[in-house]
């Protein structure tokens, strides 16, 4: 039997008829009429995770695998605001998700009530929409108004651009009462068909003259769910003039793609290799040196090609936002294609193409001779992945190092990338594990092991969970990038050293762990870590590297890729 | 050398001239002009703390222990939010806080840059005010801005009613420079002379009127910083028509005092045991019991004394908010004490204290005879704890057992009950034990123990720090409050039910652990618990204690308290 308050019958009627099957629940009272009817009403997973802020992660976990929104669910005060961090990286990341939080009623804010404080818009910067749900309340207009609510919600975390929207739920107590609402109606479910974006016949010949006139073109992809049809029509239009540079997070691995785009741009000669087209799709773009080279050398245009309102102008070079979907357009182009195509004599796929063979040829050189490290890890682990997995990478380091190295076919490649924090990425590949039914590995740090520890509070851990921490004693990032280096404080205030290791945090929620020193590394352990683990449980593999030459071997890379051969 | 961001240069001399002296600081590269500084100034301590939703805790354990605040500074992004959970503490419970946020530019903000967000006003709900620093300028009505701003964020810290206060200071790179700052004049400070509240003469004889007419008053006693005088003042007041009820944050442990209210409210009659004049001074009172009987019998007068602009209404009964000082209203009607006192025959301390002292054997008779049980063990800790020490007391259960017991002379006592969550309580323990001389010891539950478990990630864990964890498997406190124990999900989605221990943790991060079943609890392991430590480390002392039985001995402890002798 559901709650016998009529808001909360609708709401998780509403939410079945929608199709949503996953919530994550942080225990607690307040939350007690939704966690009574997710958990008896039938349709639903509920998961119980105790520290919001990993639950939150998880629940974005499952939202970037499936693309629907999982819900996550709390009681009153403080506990919502650990959902923030989570819930800022679903909004830039673009992530469907629910969040229901309970409340005091209106009544008891700002009167020295336990677990209360102003619940209503707390996530206002970095939400989709909020709604507060009135009071508990058997009056019709309400119930209609909460109806409308909860279809608006469901359909906003998905429509366009996904993303999260809160909901904030006050309860009178008592919280416990059940009711068979069997006899009752249910509350009626709104349509929302998805729109199809096209642009004007006249729009999309301008466009085709351009860009078949056009004899540089780059078509930069950021961070994307996995699509095989955008990847085709993507193909469709790689030729002489046109080069498509593909970041991991892009999930588009078309060998025609050219890959480790901060390498490339190392090498290149700013000027000649600059686009006239710049065309960006997904969002989120890693590479660093990438930015600071399109802000310097601004291409003449810049098409971004997406569903947002607004568009990012990440490189200050913005001239077009066409509002629609990138396989629309690339098809549209192909449609276009004139006569003036592949006349041109400039060869620019051929100069980038060329660049990154060799790119590719002195990498593999320099790291069969590089010493033990970071980066030669990388290597060792990306070539010996298994086939069809999820990887998830984490923040900043590992997305970084493994941009560098050719994809798998089949892996999909997933990084918090919409603000980058540190936080949550245990939860995050936590949360995907528990809805996929491949292995789900995550590469991450030691820093963000240990940040994200209380993943492993949770009594439902999933077994095809494979994580493999780099353990260089803190957050070597710091050393790689211009700056802190200089400075006496660079120990404890920029990078966070220690000598901790992931044993004490595995042993404690009985995830089964491995490790082994970066030299030592070995065909055995990795076998070992990926196989099946006898108990049922996840498995950590913590691989101890050299936290003070990690850095100059990484330079050192640079260095070496320099020197054109 | 500081930062040669003259913005920063003037933030941190600022800081220093106001006397501020700790600095928690989360590691990160945006906000490294600011480490640079605090950590070069000379004035400040500064503490690496890893976790943001840690550091922000360790923060309030500085402010609430000093008064003072503490300023705890962070990188752009999420790390931001992390934060938030402590913030919105710091707000209810009234602690004194400074929090910086380094942020990007405004011209990368929602443009796809890592590490970014819209963070002006992201604590909104919850912060006595919030700032933005203008961009880092040469403009000398910018930086006059600067400091404006910087004087009066600080003096809002503690001014009136204390709390938390947010800059957030957009930076652009580079971020490491520094520059010798010692021929520029230090930044003006303003002055804030702490004003007096006084009540006008009239004013101040009718309240004395009132009062010393009145036969039956109550002076109730929620959170408070510890005060002598307070308790002096208050303690003049108690007379056969007065009695104080002081719960255990009140940090009011006159003789003459009444403590155990939930136990004293359970059995007084309702009625005639209600004040004609209640008084409260603090907040966040944690009787339920209390809260339910006072606004069911609703006092004729409820006076609230306190400096907020406006005063909380606990009890539905507010009449007079008394904008002033307790010690000066306390004084003033001593001051103003006519003929008329102490001539009733009704005898309303006397039955309060007949009640409180029969109460008291009845206790120590039905936990003697008791099994072992959460109860027992409180019953057993309390009675042996060392004198003068800070004890920290847990979100839920062991602020509430806590409170059944006598206080220790001495002892000081905090809680995080301004929102009341589990959450971050071995840090804000840890902030306390950072700055004080003495012993500072927390009594936790398991499931807040292992919330905020990365406490101990944390390079500088202070030896003075001691931690008792009451293992009862999982929240009882869910049992013990009606509701949740008929539901089937009980296990789960309601409590956290577990099987895990505090001793992986405690290997981890250094930290020594000690052990023991309830009913093995002896001296030895107690003393050597509280002992000096060989390795200088903090102590943990897990406690396991019977999930099943603990809720029953409780429930048995009040039917044996309603048996009148």
């Amino acid at each position: 039997m559901l709650s016998d308050k009529p808001g909360v019958r609708n709401l998780v009627e509403l939410c079945a008829a929608k199709g949503i099957r996953h919530v994550i629940i942080s225990p607690g009272s307040r939350n007690a009429p939704l966690n009574i009817s997710f958990n008896e009403h039938g349709a639903f997973e509920c998961i119980s995770v105790p520290d919001e802020r990993c639950a939150a992660f998880v629940a974005l976990g499952i939202g970037q695998h499936t693309g629907q929104p999982a819900i996550v669910c709390c009681t009153s005060g403080s506990a919502a605001l650990n959902f923030a961090p989570a819930i800022v990286e679903a909004y830039y990341q673009r992530i469907p998700m629910l969040i229901l939080t309970a409340d005091r009623p209106p009544e008891w804010i700002d009167q020295g009530e336990g677990q209360s404080m102003r619940q209503s818009g707390v996530y206002a910067n970095y939400i989709k929409k909020d709604y507060d749900l009135p009071l508990e309340t058997q009056d019709q207009d309400n119930l209609a108004m909460i109806n409308r609510i909860v279809n608006e919600a469901i359909h906003l975390t998905t429509s366009d651009i996904p993303g999260p929207v809160h909901i904030n739920i006050p309860f009178r107590e008592p919280l416990y009462g059940r009711k068979d609402w069997s006899d009752i109606p249910l509350p009626k479910s709104i349509d929302y068909p998805t729109p199809v974006f096209h642009l004007p016949e006249g729009e999309q010949k301008k466009l085709a003259n351009a860009w078949w006139s056009s004899q540089k073109k780059i078509v930069l992809c950021g961070l994307l769910p996995s699509s095989d049809e955008l990847e085709n029509s993507l193909a469709n239009l790689v030729d002489e003039n046109t080069v498509v540079l593909s970041e991991i997070t892009s999930n588009l691995h078309h060998p025609s793609f050219l890959t480790g785009i901060d390498r490339l741009i190392h090498l290149i000669d700013k000027k000649e290799f600059c686009p006239d087209i710049l065309v960006t799709i997904g969002h989120s773009f890693i590479s660093k040196k990438l930015k600071l080279w399109l802000r310097d050398f601004r291409p003449k245009s810049h098409w971004h090609i997406g569903l947002e309102t607004v568009a990012q102008d990440t490189f200050q070079s913005l001239t077009q936002h066409l509002r629609t979907t990138p396989e629309y357009l690339f098809d549209t182009l192909v449609k276009h294609k004139g006569e003036q195509s592949n006349k041109s004599g400039f060869h620019f796929n051929k100069k980038w193409s060329d660049l990154a063979l060799k790119i590719n040829q002195q990498q593999a050189e320099y790291i069969s001779n590089a010493p033990w490290s970071d980066l030669k890890i990388f290597d060792w682990m990306l070539s010996r992945l298994p086939s069809n997995i999820e990887l998830h990478l984490g923040n900043s380091s590992p997305v970084r190092y493994a941009d560098l190295f050719p994809r798998k076919r089949g892996c999909v490649y997933r990084s918090n990338r919409g603000v980058s924090g540190i936080d949550g990425c245990n939860s995050t590949a936590l949360g995907a594990a528990k809805v996929s039914d491949k292995t789900v590995m995550l590469i991450t740090g030691d820093i963000s092991f240990f940040y994200d520890s209380n993943a492993f509070w949770n009594v439902a851990l999933p077994a095809n969970l494979k994580i493999v921490v780099i353990n260089n004693q803190g957050g070597g990032i710091f050393r790689m990038i211009p700056g802190p280096g200089t400075t006496a404080q660079l120990d404890h205030f920029f990078e966070t050293t220690h000598s901790f290791s992931a044993e004490g945090i595995c042993n404690t929620f009985g995830v089964n762990y491995y490790s082994a020193k970066a030299e030592k590394i070995n065909e055995n352990t990795w076998e070992a870590f990926l196989g099946e683990q006898t108990n049922g449980q996840p498995a950590v593999l913590e691989i101890f590297t050299p936290r003070t030459t990690n850095d100059i071997v990484f330079k050192k890379f640079y260095a070496a890729l320099s020197t054109r051969p």
